[in-house]
């Protein structure tokens, strides 16, 4: 592999100008200029962009953990928001995964710090609050997506998950149900359920109606447990008259299972789900859900790291405004 | 920042026993290792995962270039796919977008590069194949998915997606259509879209039927585009009776038209999508499709490249097994 010497020669220039002309950083004149980008080029010489790196404090990447990279429409919506404002501030997006695992969420984000990210955008759910705060403090800016933080609240994108539940099963209390069953996920580690759980339970006891825990079908949270879930739902519980499920995958699937089972929605079971996903308006029938922003939050998560990496060594502080999004209930035809 | 030499100091050893344990390349006496580590977590020190990956030519990191993070279940599938593949070699994957544009694609491709990957998976559209031998002729093992480039077909997991679409409206043909819309991407920089309506006009062509150009719609390749390529396809050719869809995810937003005007499906309009995806068995009706196995795609590439970097430097060539797959057709209710 050549190196910055190889280079240097064949340019007939000295090693400080090439070390100028890749990081810009001083006038060099226009025919050495040229002479080493051709060096370079002859000698596919690649710059070492980790030194480059160190010299001008920026890499130009902001660093992303995710849960998983394949896992459903959630993640993929959060990235598609982050990317849009991390492109369009002429920047790189350099992603790994955590996998709701610490040591791998741990794991994940000293890669990205190693390789000077200007800034991190981490969607941690298993690594302790005290953890997170310790990492935060270090020199390079850390965003929190779908998690508060104590003491970092400025740098936290999040919602209200246990509000955005509580609403949707009033809402189907309003409708007059009252057997009504939780679809939910089988991942507990993941704080989401939990909190949906939560919201659920608080609106039957807001509404006098007592906690049935064999009412929660728990299953793979994507619409293959969807659709188990809503069999065992039918075939456990058919008093059930409606459900709210822990994401639209998963009311996807039941929906499915429901017609096998002749079984119409909104009819005989009304069905609202969470996410506000990429095809709930276009199932069939259209889902009544609670938007899950995540798009938007991760844009706002974005513009938060730039913002951080910005006025780092300044003393302007960042706006925390519309760091924390609000549920809202969408009405559309199950239920 | 701790300093390498802050380590040894407080460690009480040389900076080179520190190196053999942070690089683990040499035995050490426990109770230095044991200090250094100490020492380390005092300081916070983080290795530099450069110089680390200098001394022992491994990273552990397998590059990744997709076309966007959050566009559509496409690269959500094919990056599970290698995802799982990876991560039980126990390495990392690390994502960088070439959104379809060169420059984009080349500058992705140089940042992974830079950061040392052992092996680099590329999903590059725009790219020439000449650029891509070039860039592939150097140390780094490269991958290519969804691409055939000439002279590395050893390195190439693609699948024909032309025959695909022949045999998806070969099929429409056999059950008695002949009025056939495609509902097609609007995106013509994405190879696959002219291959799919090659494949189209070969089905017809191979049936005898004329090819209409203004029975393709063309819109944007999500459910939001295919539920207004759907309408058009109503308002303009009440005489079709069939169609066939640059993906599932069109489909999916064409069906939802079609109920919105009354139009049942299969009944009065049998519709055909690609991809097979995350939600086309739980849509209403469930779609028939040419399933587009891209998640085992991903994996046989990341397998292919985990091969490649295992292999570097050796004798031994890896086994061009199994990189070519084949679209197959999956029958539902939809057609």
């Amino acid at each position: 592999m050549a190196t910055i010497k190889d280079v240097s020669q064949l340019a007939n220039v000295s090693i400080s100008t090439v070390s100028r002309v890749i990081n810009d950083t001083a006038q060099v004149a226009p025919e050495k200029r040229e002479a080493v980008l051709k060096a370079m080029e002859e000698l596919s010489y690649r710059p070492n962009s980790f030194a480059q790196a160190l010299v001008s404090k920026r890499s130009d990447c902001i660093g992303l953990v995710v849960g998983d990279l394949g896992g459903g429409p959630f993640f993929m919506q959060m990235m598609k928001g982050i990317e849009e404002v991390v492109d369009g501030a002429n920047k790189y997006t350099m992603v790994m995964t955590g996998h709701h695992e610490a040591d791998k969420e741990r794991h994940a984000i000293d890669i990205l710090l190693q390789r000077q990210c200007d800034a991190l955008i981490v969607h941690a759910m298993a690594m302790t609050d005290d953890e997170l705060c310790e990492i935060a403090s270090g020199d390079t800016p850390f965003v929190f997506i779908n998690r508060l933080v104590p003491g970092f609240e400025d740098r936290c994108v999040f919602i209200d998950n246990q509000e955005g539940a509580r609403v949707a099963v009033a809402y189907l209390i309003e409708q007059g149900h009252s057997n009504i069953a939780m679809i939910s996920s089988d991942d507990l580690d993941f704080v989401d359920a939990i909190e949906r759980e939560k919201g659920y339970r608080q609106a039957l006891e807001e509404a006098g109606i007592v906690f049935d825990p064999s009412l929660i079908f728990r299953a793979f949270p994507n619409e293959l447990g969807g659709s188990f879930a809503g069999q065992h739902l039918l075939e456990q519980r058919p008093d059930v008259t409606a459900a709210f499920g822990f994401n639209d995958s998963m009311i996807a699937g039941a929906l499915s299972t429901f017609r096998d089972f002749k079984v119409s929605s909104p009819e005989q079971i009304a069905v609202v789900g969470f996410d506000d996903n990429h095809y709930a308006k276009f199932t069939f029938p259209r889902l009544t859900t609670i938007r899950y922003p995540i798009e938007e939050m991760g844009g706002r998560a974005a513009q938060q790291a730039l913002d951080l990496f910005a006025l780092k060594n300044t003393d302007e502080s960042v706006s925390t405004d519309g760091l924390c999004f609000k549920p809202e209930l969408i009405k559309r035809e199950s239920a």
